[in-house]
């Protein structure tokens, strides 16, 4: 009898379908290239039928449809759109989410002035997405600090991965996610925090101008271990 | 004749007088302690006269006054009060701030939810203490994130120090300080970016809950140099 699997234990197999909506931009493209090699199945969700067949050819093990066809399909999914169609993207996806984890990456940037925090008045874009999803959804946010160059280059992000959720075990499940694609997944809390990495993301991309360097990342010091997820230490 | 330093010399050379309101709380005390060791003079600005003239005793060249007495006396203004006492502490130093540098270190928490981001309408503490003191004083944030423990240790705190402000020379004294004190201070942009190491505070605080440790705290990753200052560098 083949042994039946827990999501955790999926997310660390690499034996998730994961849709990746926006998954032809530059992040959710990254992590669909990241996750394709750790070998789960990706699904794009993409208004760009052409650069997303182009996409999931390179991928192998994976398929482009409509946003809500792609949250149909997938056991967890990730919202990697712009802030300006963050909510119409939800609105889309809502019936194929249900009952599943949503990872949303979405940072809150206004531009032109992106480098300066300008927070939504909600507070932040998860709890928008919580907001629009409803208690039906499992609803996480991760990856606001990631830079997606390395992600194209196949390498891990030398970067923390802050994720968030009211959900613990969904907590879980994405810091095993944000392993395969960066340096750790580190457990940030309840999703009203998803403030602090949505903010720094502006943060971020304003040091990246000032240093002139390509990728400013954050590290969270003064963890035990300190260079893995704890959960996993424990193992 | 003696050579006259500009603020950004005697801020590197050690020879500011620093006024710390809220200065015996446990981040001032430990800043007071960590300046007073590289060269500043400290007065501390207090509502407790015998907490506040054991401290000064501590430190050598010290005094203790009030809250507006220390703000007039100070030639670089720290404020480091619980943010329930912040509007009112800012009413009592505008007229002492005049014209200066002040270092929001006030964290915006609510208890007793402190390990959840709670920002406040405005956008951040930071953004109050710019309305209360208006344009006359050079607005600045900093220390958010610092665990004081460190500093009472006679220690360096191991975590960057996120410096904002719109005022460029003002980020830049301060940044000299927070290399005083912690790994290295880092250019974080303007004020309303402050949102992002305030609402950090809250996630540090969490995780020392979730990870069971001491001191979480942040460092940049990808900036060049990478263990000090990059202005500090071109040197």
């Amino acid at each position: 009898m083949p042994e039946i699997l827990d999501i955790q234990q999926l997310a660390e197999a690499g034996k998730l379908t994961i849709a990746i909506i926006g998954g032809t931009g530059d992040l959710g493209s990254g992590l669909a290239k990241a996750w394709s090699r750790s070998g789960h199945r990706i699904v794009i969700g993409s208004r760009s039928p052409e650069r997303a067949a182009e996409l999931v050819q390179g991928l192998g093990n994976a398929q482009a449809l409509s946003y809500a066809q792609a949250a149909a399909q997938g056991d967890v999914i990730v919202l990697a759109v712009p802030f300006g169609s963050h909510e119409q993207a939800l609105d889309e996806i809502r019936e194929g989410a249900e009952g599943k984890i949503v990872i949303d990456a979405v940072v809150p940037l206004v531009p032109p002035r992106v480098a300066t925090v300008q927070l939504p008045a909600e507070g932040s874009a998860a709890q928008i997405a919580q907001r629009i999803l409803g208690p039906e959804s499992r609803v996480a946010s991760a990856f606001h600090n990631v830079g997606a160059s390395k992600l194209h280059l196949g390498e891990r992000v030398d970067c923390d991965v802050l994720v968030f959720s009211d959900d613990k075990e969904a907590r879980d499940v994405v810091i095993k996610l944000a392993s395969q694609v960066a340096s750790r997944g580190v457990d940030g809390g309840p999703l009203a925090n998803s403030a602090a990495a949505e903010a720094l993301t502006s943060v971020l991309i304003g040091l990246n101008r000032r240093y002139k360097v390509s990728a400013a990342g954050i590290h969270i010091t003064g963890l035990d271990g300190d260079s893995t997820d704890r959960r996993d230490l424990k193992k």
